[in-house]
């Protein structure tokens, strides 16, 4: 058994973590910490687990969580980057949910987030978590960057037009819809009942923190400068992310070539699933599992594509995607504990 | 493997069965039909069960079905009466979600569902499902009546107080809220989106259907005539039963003693969970799991006591304890196949 | 024109008379205080008011105050307490939406509220501001303690049983459902969307601060001791009250006598509709209106009487209600500024 | 008085019409029909009008629409194509709020509908509704096309930009989300609240039936052919339409330029309001009233600008937008009866 250790428990990604575990045959949750909660049962925090955990949360102690063959981290920004190198140190892996690690460039993880991390050695040492891209090398990590919520959406339904150089990488289109679960649990006045029920807007238009992520990655893949405008928008739901991309072809290409070419590209993986021509994919398909749908479309045949894909924001965006990333570098099956169907409605 | 048979897959009970079955080991199924949706995968109905679920919808022909060991109905009512039968003639276990077997009495059947058995034997064979109550009766049964939603969560609630005597079984009150998924997914005006969101009503005051079904299961515990009065309401919600019952006390007992009482009769329950002295529970912690969180309070120490239920309405008020009943009857572990934890938010 | 004032404006209640108010033909808001807020435009908070209203939030300054003819106290508990004084003193009235005057005995304020009036001669002028009961001296009142949301459903709900003494007083049970704009626009995690959405609970069950309020008031409509039994619950929608009432009645009256009683005792409000014999009140139906709905049964033909009563908690239940009282302290038409339909969906 | 009738009154337009139309102060509704509930008192069907408004539905009589001087079409595609042309004859003005007359050209109704104008006359002299672009065709109009919920938040949001020649206008994109009231209250499966609540999705990605009406009027305004992609989606909620729209720049502009541009061309507009730079609009902030919010951004200011757009689909998307033109068309204040303010939570 793996024992398993989570940095940041009270957050709905730190209980997403408690929940997918829980059903992993070959891992066992030993040390939650929360800052606040220290000493709290973790169900009397969250009454869904009664009966189910009996862990209760402890202090952010690096020794006692050194113990753990694997700690993730659900902690704001800034909490893994400081703690990461003394876990490794004690050979215990990590995988940070928080944008810590995800940038390969401490230039911009200074611009975007005023981070600089205390051990640059560390730092590089992170592999960027996205399965369909990474998988090789995530195998053999010790230390992965979870990527965020929008970012995995948006580059797996980039990724097939980009690869093989389909559309112009300097003009990409990103409008994306998202839960209220991916604000946190804070308590602000904007993610209040009241506030996101019967509401829909637009945030960030100027420039979200997940914008370079997603550019940085993508450019990889594509080997090209990657420009790419980013409107996310709150959507009044709990759960999902749906991103409607746009991008411009340089070819002709017909839609059931795309389409073919989606399905072809992500044949091989456990959790994209590419939809038949003409079906549009909603969030509520994969609430609760680790799966991403795409869609991809080429309107009234004109140059301009579009692609659709949704995911559930805490699982493929967050906790389920950090438990694949566990299953590879662990050398478990990759969908191990992550088989649940999706709750519907 | 036990072999099973869903027929009426395309409501929401018969696709959360087949989500709940799909994640049980020692069951698989082979066969779900659907008058209207003959031929078609389920998977294209059901976009969440894609590359998951492979089954095509068939025609409702008992040859077929009796091919299986145990076959569910997710019927609207009087269909069940009419193949239960031949079902159990030919060997093969019949559990009915539908209310067609919830009466014990024929007279009460025709006088609330306008429903006649073609065959009383058969009639008689139903073991009513609840197994807080007959667990014995169900490992033997052939024929399960599946209690209703409302029913469920309303004897759980009740049971204890009245099992005891400690209330006047004449005077119960249930006020009841449920999600639209309890209205099922027929296309009408009343559940649309834009008449149940933010909007809450009651509906049936005079005499919701359920009603004989909780006093007759409730006198045979009670030994008792019971005098109920039952309000149920639509909440703006998709799944989720929150029951708020009242009865009035018979001589003095704290609340403390009502809470241990309740914590005594349901220890040995694998899914149901008596919470802590003031606590309230909530449908959101047993959101997509079997359980039934209660809660009892003796407000201002007078003679009324308050018992708080809640349970989601299509797992351990529908397709749940239907799988709770087919492992009493299969004999295996009872909580096979629903160790799943509540998914929340 | 009358000049008014409102104290607390950065909540919902208070941003809802400000709306209510705009288009009161008689009325215009002078002066709106926040103490987090000063100096932002109004409109810069509530991005609906944009262009319509261009108050900017002042300074609790009591001068300033005392220079309207009206000023409304949306503010916590404890604020209009300490301020009424001074503006009566300086021949402003006061309309308390809060809780300081509505419990005419200093001995439960300090109960419930651990609050003492600094002036017990003010406190004792106050008029609760139930025009449906109160109607007369609420036409000369000076200081009106307007009533809480559950309280003005659940009273106007049990008002004519009480009143014809057909129910017994001792055993009243109310169990009512709000919309999350009733726990206030305060950043708290029980009331994030994703907390309150696709979940339903009770709370306060031991006891809610509105329980004497509305037994109090109730004792004085029927000249005797009541007992009351309150479960208020957290439905996930904004704005509604559903309060479903049980009483037992003390003699045989048939469903459509007590559905006539109703619609005579409420025959000339102008607020107060009772619904035709088998219809059931929605929170929909009254949505940003000031309309109270009522329906009444007599389930089963037995002695519990059903009684549902919905109102728009932020309308009928706090602002609404307030210009009400206040048109009847100024001598207005009842109904002026108040007209606008309800918006459904 | 204006008389005033409604064809297709069951519908969330038609019921919308009624609530605006009874507080405006020069109309009088008279005639309210409906093929399937004639000889229905309205207020029957929708209980928010109870004690307000006491129509009967009647049939659809066109000798009794033509007593009315001004009929609303609030009906399925096709009806007022019928019908316009004997009201018009009888001196009666009609604004028709399907898409019958939006588009000018008979063959693309053709394609697109299916319709063929029984009269080609009467077809050609219908006025496309968009007050800020037709006010001055619309005061002399005697048919009104009324657009479409997307296209007016579209147009009103592109305008600034295609008529100062700024964006190339053959790669236009327009990403939106409605509420399911834009449906309809037809009973589909597709718009239950346990298919909508929870979930967002796109929807006809290959083609949009609003699509050519907002080309071919985007075309009239900046005299040029324009190439648009247009993804609607389906939100969670009841009213509102967000639109975020992408263009790309032809030179440079700043955003503070392309702000006060933005504020410029709208300053005298009643119903159009500019948002400050670096504001989002949120579609709660405009519910239930005529307002569409616009916002304007040119992130990491690159080439793409970003305008977003909302309005309430029933509103300025409907029915206000009907009375808009009808106090164009009669000469009334263009404000007339459009003056409450949002409603919000």
């Amino acid at each position: 058994m793996i024992s398993a250790g989570i940095v940041g428990g009270t957050g709905y990604t730190g209980v997403e973590l408690l929940r997918l575990l829980a059903s992993h045959p070959e891992v066992r949750v030993d040390c939650m910490t929360s800052r606040g909660a220290e000493g709290t049962a973790v169900a009397d925090l969250f009454p869904s687990l009664r009966e189910r955990i009996d862990l209760i949360f402890s202090g952010m102690d690096v020794d006692h969580l050194s113990r753990c063959d694997v700690v993730f981290f659900a902690t704001p920004h800034g909490v893994a980057l400081e703690m990461a190198g003394a876990l490794l140190a004690a050979d215990t892996r990590v995988i940070d949910l928080s944008a810590d690690f995800r940038l390969p460039d401490t230039a911009l993880l200074a611009r975007w987030y005023g981070l600089t991390p205390p051990d640059e050695a560390v730092f590089k040492q992170a592999v960027y978590g996205l399965p369909e891209v990474n998988r090789k090398a995530l195998r053999c990590a010790r230390l992965v960057a979870n990527p965020g919520c929008y970012p995995t959406a948006i580059q797996l339904g980039f990724l097939p037009l980009l690869e093989q150089g389909l559309i112009d990488p300097a003009r990409l289109i990103a409008s994306a819809a998202s839960g209220a679960s991916g604000a946190g649990r804070g308590a602000k006045i904007e993610t209040l009942h009241c506030e996101v029920a019967e509401n829909f807007h637009a945030y960030g238009a100027t420039g979200h923190r997940h914008l370079p992520e997603i550019q940085i990655h993508l450019e990889r893949v594509s080997r090209q400068r990657v420009g790419l405008t980013f409107v996310p928008h709150l959507a009044p739901m709990n759960r999902g992310i749906h991103a409607t991309l746009f991008g411009f072809l340089r070819e002709g290409i017909s839609e059931a070539e795309l389409n073919a070419l989606y399905a072809a590209r992500y044949v091989d993986e456990p959790f994209v699933q590419v939809l038949p021509l003409g079906q549009h994919p909603a969030t509520a398909s994969v609430r609760a599992a680790n799966t991403c749908q795409l869609a991809i479309f080429r309107p009234q045949e004109g140059d301009t594509v579009v692609v659709l894909a949704v995911i559930d924001n805490l699982v493929k965006g967050a906790a389920g995607q950090a438990i694949q990333n566990m299953n590879l570098m662990f050398d478990l099956p990759e969908t191990m504990g992550l088989e649940a169907l999706p709750v519907t409605p």
